[in-house]
Formats: C-alpha cells, sequence, structure tokens
C-alpha cells in the first residue's frame, strides 16, 4: 500500500496528515498555527517538518518504508497556476507569485501537487464525506471568507485558469454590502464568519439586551458566527434572526449553483456545518423557493462530515487524481 | 453525407431547416408563427410540415435521397427531460409532461432527439458562430426570457436533471424585482427584453421627453428593447441611461458565471448581439470589476454570430452529440 501526505494551509493553521492510497484511515493529523507574519520561508520550513513528523507516525505505526510514499497534495487560498505549482496572490497569507509546490518538492524529496483550499475540502467531503456518490457536487466552505468547489461528472472543475469555484465572490445584491474582495454584495460579505458576526453587532445597535453580550464577555468585537449560532441554540431571539438571515442569504447562493450547475450534491462545510437544523431547515427552505423544482429534487443539501480534516483528505485526493497509484 | 434537420421551437415562431453532417450550410431554412394558442397537436402538425419543406428542399437542391437524412434535432423551451424526450412545463407554450420527441418521430419516421432551446443555442454558438474553439463556453439567450447552455471541457453539460444553465433565474438582487417565475431579483427580471422596455417606461415616468416616444408612436406600452437601443444609437440620454443599467445588470450575471465556472468564451446571444458596444463595453467593465482578474483574462466576452438560426444549428448539433453520423 502507497501513503500520500496532505497539507491544508490556511490563515490562521496548518492541517498535515496521511492516508493510504485507499483512504481508508487518516494517520499523524497535527495541526499548527499557520504563523504568516513570520514570513513564506518560515511557513515552508514549519509545513516541511510537519511532513517529516507525519511520515515518521505513518513508518511507526505501520512498519511502512519511505519509499512507500508516493507524494504530498497541498490545498492553500489561491488563486493559483496549477500546473506551475505556484501561488499567485494570497492576501491572508503575504504571497505573490510563490513557487510553493517545488520549494516543498525540493524540501522533502517528493512528488507534489498544489490545489485551491476549497477544491480540497470539496474533494474530501466528496471522497469520504458528506457527498459521497455525488457525480455533480458543489461544496461551499464557510469560515473567514467563503470558498468553493465545483466537482463535475466525477472531476475537480477547474475551469479556464483555476478560478472555477469562487462561489463566495458572486453578487446576490447588485448595490449591497462592501465586500473584501472590493465589489459589492458579494454573497461573502453577508454570510462569511466575520459578515454574521458583523450583522449581529448591527442587530445589537438598538441596545436590547441579548445573551450575544454575555457570551462575548460584553466585548461585542469578540463576537463571532459560532457565539451566534451558540445563543441561537439557546433561544436568544436577535442570534435567532442573524441566523435566519444567514440562511436566506446561503440560501440564495445555493439556489444560484442550483439553477446553473445543476447539481446532485450541495455540501457546506467549516463552522457552519456545526449549526445544524436552525441552519439548514430555513436554508433548504429559502432554496426551494428560488430553485427550479426539478433542480431542487435533484439535489440533496448537506453540512461536511469530516470537519477539520477535509481540506488534508481532499489534498491527498487531489494528488492522487494527478498521480494515481495503488 | 448524412443530412440532420433542426427544429427551434420558440414561444412566438418555429424555425426548421436542415445542415449536412459537416456543418458546411444551412439549407431550406424557414420561419413560421408558433401559434400555440390553437394547441400541442397543431403546433406538432406544423412542425412535421415544416420539417418535409425542408427536407424536399435539400432533396432538390442538392440531389441527396431521404435514406441520406439522420435525423431530426429539436430545440424547446423548458425543463424537460431528455432522456425520455418530453417537455416537463413549459409557460409560453402551455405543454405539461408533453413526449414531444416520440410525437415527432412517429410523424416523420426519423429518430430525434430534445434539447433545451438555450443549450441549443449555446452550441451552435459553439459549433459554427461566436463561441467556436473554446473549452468552457456558457451562452446567455437574451429575449423574452433570459437563457442560457454551459458547454463543459467540450460538452453540452445537463447537470443531475436536465435544469442546468437557467442562468436568468439567479438571483442578483435579494430583496429585488418580481420575476416572471415567481422569485425576486432573478437576472430575467432586469435584464429581459420585457424588462428592458419596462424600465425604459419607468424611466420615462417623470415625463421627460425622449426618442422613445416618437419611436413607440406615442403608445410606450408599444416600447421593446430593440427600440431602446436605436433610440441610445441615435442619442437619447434616457435610451442611454437604460442601455448602461442593462450592460450593468448583464455584466453581474456575467461576472457571477466568470467566478464559478471561469469559462474561456461567454457568448450573448439574441436580440442583445446587435446592441453593440453601447452595451458590450460598460458590460465588459462591469465584468472587470467584479470578477477575478484571472477569470477575466482567461475570458473573451461576445456577441452571438448566428443571428436567428443559432437555436436550428445547435439543435443539429445536439442530434450529432447523441448521434454521431459521417
Amino acid at each position: 500500500m502507497n501513503y500520500v501526505v496532505g497539507v491544508d494551509i490556511g490563515g490562521t493553521n496548518l492541517v498535515v496528515g496521511a492516508m493510504p492510497a485507499d483512504g481508508s484511515r487518516e494517520i499523524g493529523v497535527h495541526t499548527l498555527p499557520t504563523r504568516a507574519d513570520l514570513g513564506a520561508d518560515a511557513v515552508v520550513q514549519r509545513i516541511c517538518e510537519m511532513i517529516e513528523t507525519t511520515i515518521a507516525t505513518v513508518l511507526r505505526e505501520t512498519g511502512a518504508t519511505r519509499g512507500q510514499f508516493a507524494g504530498v497534495g497541498v490545498g492553500c487560498p489561491g488563486p493559483l497556476d496549477r500546473e506551475k505549482g505556484v501561488v499567485i496572490v494570497t492576501p491572508n497569507l503575504g504571497w505573490t507569485d510563490f513557487p510553493l509546490r517545488d520549494r516543498i518538492t525540493a524540501e522533502v524529496g517528493m512528488p507534489a501537487t498544489l490545489d485551491n483550499d476549497a477544491n480540497c475540502a470539496t474533494l474530501g467531503e466528496w471522497w469520504l464525506g458528506a457527498a459521497k456518490g455525488g457525480r455533480h457536487v458543489v461544496g461551499f466552505t464557510l469560515g473567514t471568507g467563503i470558498g468553493g468547489g465545483l466537482i463535475l461528472d466525477g472531476r475537480l472543475f477547474h475551469g479556464a485558469s483555476d478560478v472555477a469555484g469562487e462561489i463566495g465572490h458572486t453578487t446576490i445584491e447588485a448595490n449591497g454590502r462592501r465586500c473584501g474582495c472590493g465589489n459589492y454584495g458579494c454573497l461573502e460579505a453577508y454570510a462569511s464568519g466575520p459578515a454574521i458576526a458583523m450583522r449581529a453587532r448591527e442587530a445589537l445597535a438598538n441596545g436590547e439586551h441579548s445573551l450575544l453580550h454575555d457570551l462575548s464577555g460584553g466585548d461585542l468585537a469578540k463576537l463571532t458566527a459560532a457565539l451566534v449560532y451558540k445563543a441561537s441554540r439557546q433561544g436568544d431571539a436577535i442570534a435567532a434572526e442573524v441566523v435566519k438571515e444567514t440562511a436566506r442569504f446561503l440560501g440564495i447562493g445555493v439556489a444560484n449553483i442550483l439553477n446553473v450547475y445543476n447539481p446532485d450534491v450541495v455540501v457546506l462545510a467549516g463552522g457552519v456545518a456545526q449549526a445544524g437544523d436552525s441552519l439548514f431547515v430555513p436554508l433548504r427552505a429559502e432554496v426551494r423557493r428560488r430553485a427550479f423544482k426539478p433542480a431542487v429534487d435533484a439535489c440533496r443539501i448537506v453540512p461536511g462530515s469530516l470537519d477539520g480534516s477535509a481540506g488534508m483528505v481532499g489534498a491527498v485526493a487531489a494528488f492522487l487524481e494527478e498521480h494515481p497509484v495503488a
């Protein structure tokens, strides 16, 4: 059995682990802060140390040899150039035209592949998670930003220049909120984690008391989407309204996808997956209101099931798509 | 050489013609009013008479025999079930669960295929028109409604239940104008022909004089998108503003497609293609503002070039995709 290492690079954390090529288990998965502030070289150094730690764990636990490692799949925020293995620009990491793939290959002495982090998360959920069995799958990754990935006819779809899947930056409100990307009315400006927290702060602006005050320790600057979901679960009316609105915005984004791509699975991964029915029930209702019935009937809309490892698992799967091994 | 008949069924007109399998020419193309008011049987009857007229023209002009006709490709508004050849529902024609494909096969004694009209128009523009050479192509068909088609990796993409491509019914304004489909804020509610005419009427509501009054013969109910484009070309300020707004709405729709699907060609077919630079220049500018640069750089945005025959040509191409012939 061959093994592949998966690397998921986020603005906050790095996740590294390994899997046998049949995807039967995750081994040596561990997480460290990215510390992008230390610079690209330091991040690459850290990633490569984590890869070595994971390899050592696999050797110890399975008796495999280093020769059984086929390579390293890397998922990273984009835009990027897959063929060249170059990160074109990542605002969160501060990298520009950075030859990430070849840097890792040079350090660890193995072939590597580079793909978008949201593509990897979608691929992971399709390979081993909640989107298993789908033929046309669209993944939404909800966190600091909103990313996405498309699987069409059972293969990751990258488009003409590796941009495909940037669902977070589709306009749902022509004259809407300013988005971090510089545009107005992007889905991300309404339903990303920080956008949810901001809408909650706005909802509290009239001074009404809410559990959100307590949960944030009295400092609303510390409000997060997770706390909004928590307050909503505990019956807080203002938080519940914010969650309902979030469901509506996400429902619009999902309905747009259903009408254009007509997938059989939409999987929503990231923190939002823990929001449960309070989010998914009104979200599905909004989709039913806006999408064509045959598209709604053909599609299940589900939370991701791989939790924090979807990106790492998908990075392994992306490597295997380019380098099929036994 | 084998021949295929193409049928394009619209709410207003039927277009029927034939082409040799190599697509080298159009023969016997003619148009008749659909007259959906006479009922489905009468429309099928009319279509089959038109098919026979076209076949007779081909026999006369080329010396081909009836045995050289491989079949009939039919494009029709949807939603529809391609595999069964059934039109599920078409509000404009008043059909429900209508087995159109088999009705035509029974009448003319040839195999037939059924596909969505906008898919056919996109396929036509890709085969022989403005989208030629593209690998990932998205077509917008702009008329009474807004339809769309996706070509992915060189093949028409239908999605899980033949709904893919309904670009006109993606939301660009969460709390926007009511659309004919029952929802709010669909692209179609802003940029279809009737929506353009309606926005022009609204722009005239403050009583200012405009060429639009003259062009519509003093009856603003007779205003059409074509007249708005005409008045704009002749320098009318109000019409020019309506065209600019139309470009903005279409630009949002196109930018959303670029960020999610990252095509190398977007082709806009229908009356809008005649609007020329007054529409396409601000439309491309809006797309540049809203879509990711690598997606913009990879994509040309062009008017359709097949004029009224894109749907017929594409219906022939759709037949040939299912029944490859020499």
